[in-house]
């Protein structure tokens, strides 16, 4: 019964759970289970696990976009004798180089941990055959497993959108990255969602001329205008050009091998490759749904409760394949979550308090409401705000154009979201999180005492910022205040 | 009487607070009571406010660190194209070249603050005629401020230790630092603590043989001794030789314009400089302090209480002058104290939240208790630690020696103390820091959801490890628990 004999479809084994998917969200559902106890067999249709995440994902990116920064660090603002390589001589490879290290490490982690919990890997593309029965095909013929409960984890794919085909030589997706073997002139990239504009900007960092294309009018609505807007201003500065509210009409081949790139308002023009970062699919097409009583939306996604529940009560979902926010972090919890309550767990999860990284270059960061949430649900806010460039470290590290922005209740002080953009961003934010979690308000962060030089201060910079905005309300004597941090504001 | 005027000594300025010194905790106190409605002067000796913070030590060692870390990053892991600098072509020159645009904007900031809240800044040597009345003087003559409070915020400088002489050529102190042409060979640094370790490691980075002596038998000895061993061996293995327990007996000059250096048990070697960061004295030397019947210890100290009031009642102290920690960030903190609590003003400061940070390579950086505090105080307690290696953004960073630990109470679960050793460890602390403030404990950090990938992941893998460690104790059955992260240690 423990799944070392098979022969074609004459055994079912049973388990407490079956996960298809090992990225995030599916190692961490069966990780979970099996420590409940539970018999968990995972099911992974590659031959490694860690799915999009470690495989062609956030582990590539984050790794080139290192990468990227040591290179554009030192004639950022220094020359130390050393020459700055020149556009034409970086390979991407290169770049990539330490990437198979990481990977291979973090492989080994996801195994590692699936063997010491007794969660039984099979390797084969699952899918249903009834709800409650999985069929796994590989080269070697299918076997079937009986499921008490299903996670279906199996995050997206590349979708191709319409007209447009990928060709991976030419005309890619973010998997083709790492064939590249010299950077571009000029790119294009048609999709500004996180992936997008992640590869636009580290490219353009290095020097390529990018061009930025998405249907939509609005960069990243999920992240608070101020911060949208200073991304974009960061990125034209480094030669972006957005084309946003445009739609690509066509891609032909060029001389030199070079695209053309029509849009559908008429412009035209050429560009080396192009970077489709589109409609990503939940990769839900071979899973047979419709032997399960489910049915995936046009997306190829499916639809969850807070639970991350499906309508059929026994299978779940989670990561990627249920949509937003669809970043690491986030799937493993939804993974964890989905494994407590399908088996009577409680397990408490407090969204608000997730928090959100894009790794653009620069950096952003958040926790909690943007300006534009709270004021559609009408709470009375307001904002401090410290930039990089009012404290040592942001000097000393040349990045004058970072910031941190605390968003805070006018009356209770309560922090209700922290944004930043800049250096450690993602590192920074938590301890906003940490604030807010805790309770700790506005006061905390103004009477604690932060390293000297660090980013860190910000936080007290801001907060004191905030606190003068909102004591220049209140009528009659300025009052006095603990503090006098909020001076390096006017400085 | 607002002092525009000045002949000799006849007139008597009055003031309700005048304070020595425009360092860190000069310039805090100095604004807090202006904020407190108070007439403020400040006295400076130098002609640019900011003390050794800004323009001999905190500022120009952070900067020149940041752009160490620049010149090692590339080598370290990775190579693109471009080329290393060699030792020999970086200069210490080119390495401070931010430097003087970093210091002149924090001086600035200080100028602004001090401006815009009416302290009034005089520039001359300060000393005490009597226990009200402060002499300045400066090279047009002589004025004297009365003064209901004083602050003595001098700060330290380097002092010249018995027989070793220096030079300012091959036998130099800290502040001879950027006058360096080239990088030496050879090094010698006198005196283990927080600014020997700094430059001694920084320089080791470089590929500068570095030997460091201390009369002392123990490293650091308010640092957590495995963290503090840690350090140790990574400047080991950047071939730092460390003469503990060894005092220098002579420097004499070699052939080339070397030192000889000469260690009291006998042994001997060649260095091309000598950095002596032993006996920083208090710069109370000039102040006439019997003059207000204060004494300074034998290194120029002086003694206050919590509320760093000397014990003469109207005069504070603040600062280096004060002694441990000598931090930027806690002088500051100091200067607020002293200044409300003279004035009456209630201002809480929990010294146990306080965070430290020694920006030696690896950095260092902590809040709360050592493991060897607790085992004092008899603290019941238990150990969580992550290691760079074991998450993401460490095998990214290639920073596979970093640590994260956190200390507990094994009955509470509260956290007593923090301890990082690595890339980004000043800023990561103020996470750990929160949670201790706010009392989250050890749940806070095993619920939390971190961005991934990040090193701040790092608090929840040494939650979960010392949660681990902490349920081996219990008899019986393994305790059901709710996330898994704790796995990855043993991956």
């Amino acid at each position: 019964m423990d799944g070392q004999f098979r022969d074609g479809e004459t055994s079912l084994q049973t388990y407490d759970l079956v996960v298809i998917g090992s990225g995030p969200a599916g190692q961490r559902a069966a990780v979970q289970a099996a420590k409940l106890g539970k018999r968990v067999a995972l099911i992974e249709r590659q031959r490694r696990v860690g799915g999009v995440a470690i495989n062609t994902g956030t582990i590539p990116s984050k790794t080139l976009r290192e990468s990227v920064l040591d290179v554009i660090r030192i004639p950022q603002e220094r020359e130390f004798g050393g020459t700055r390589p020149r556009r034409g001589d970086i390979s991407v490879g290169d770049l990539l180089s330490r990437c198979d290290t990481v990977m291979r490490r973090e492989r080994e982690v996801v195994q590692s941990q699936l063997e010491r919990n007794g969660v039984r890997l099979f390797c084969g593309l699952g899918s249903f055959q009834s709800p409650h029965v999985l069929r796994i095909d590989d080269e070697d013929g299918s076997q079937t497993l009986e499921a008490a409960h299903v996670l279906i984890a199996v995050g997206t794919e590349a979708g191709m959108p319409g007209a447009l085909s990928v060709d991976h030589d030419r005309v890619l997706t973010s998997d083709d990255i790492p064939t590249l073997r010299v950077l571009p002139h000029a790119l294009t990239v048609v999709g500004a969602g996180v992936i997008g504009l992640e590869y636009a900007t580290m490219f353009a960092a290095l020097g390529v001329e990018v061009t930025l294309i998405d249907k939509r009018n609005t960069l990243l609505e999920m992240v608070d205008r101020e911060v949208s807007d200073a991304l974009a201003h960061r990125a034209r500065a480094m030669n972006v050009t957005f084309r946003l509210g445009e739609e690509v009409a066509a891609l032909r081949r060029g001389r030199d091998d070079s695209v053309i790139v029509e849009l559908a308002s008429g412009k035209r023009f050429v560009s080396d490759h192009v970077l489709l970062s589109v409609g990503r699919m939940g990769a839900t097409a071979t899973l047979n749904l419709e032997s399960a009583g489910l049915e995936a939306d046009d997306r190829g996604r499916l639809a969850v409760d807070v639970h991350c529940r499906t309508p059929v009560p026994h299978i779940y979902a989670a990561g990627d394949v249920i949509g937003f926010p669809a970043l690491a972090s986030t799937s493993a919890e939804q993974g964890r979550l989905a494994a407590c309550h399908m088996f009577g767990v409680p397990a408490e999860s407090v969204p608000e308090l997730f928090p959100y990284g894009i790794y653009a270059v620069p950096e952003i960061a958040w926790v909690g409401a943007s300006e534009e949430d709270l004021t559609r649900r009408g709470v009375p806010y307001e904002s401090g705000v410290a930039r990089y460039r009012e404290i040592a470290r942001g000097q000393i590290l040349g990045d004058l154009d970072g910031m941190l922005k605390i968003l805070f209740h006018l009356e209770t002080r309560e922090i209700l979201g922290v944004w930043v953009l800049g250096t450690q961003a993602t590192e920074l934010v938590h301890i906003g999180q940490a604030v807010m979690a805790l309770h700790g308000g506005l006061d905390y962060l103004m009477r604690t005492v932060f390293n000297y030089p660090t980013l860190a201060e910000c936080y007290k910079v801001a907060a004191y910022d905030g606190y003068n905005k909102m004591r220049a309300l209140a009528a009659g004597e300025p009052e006095v205040i603990p503090q006098p941090d909020e001076e390096r504001k006017a400085a």
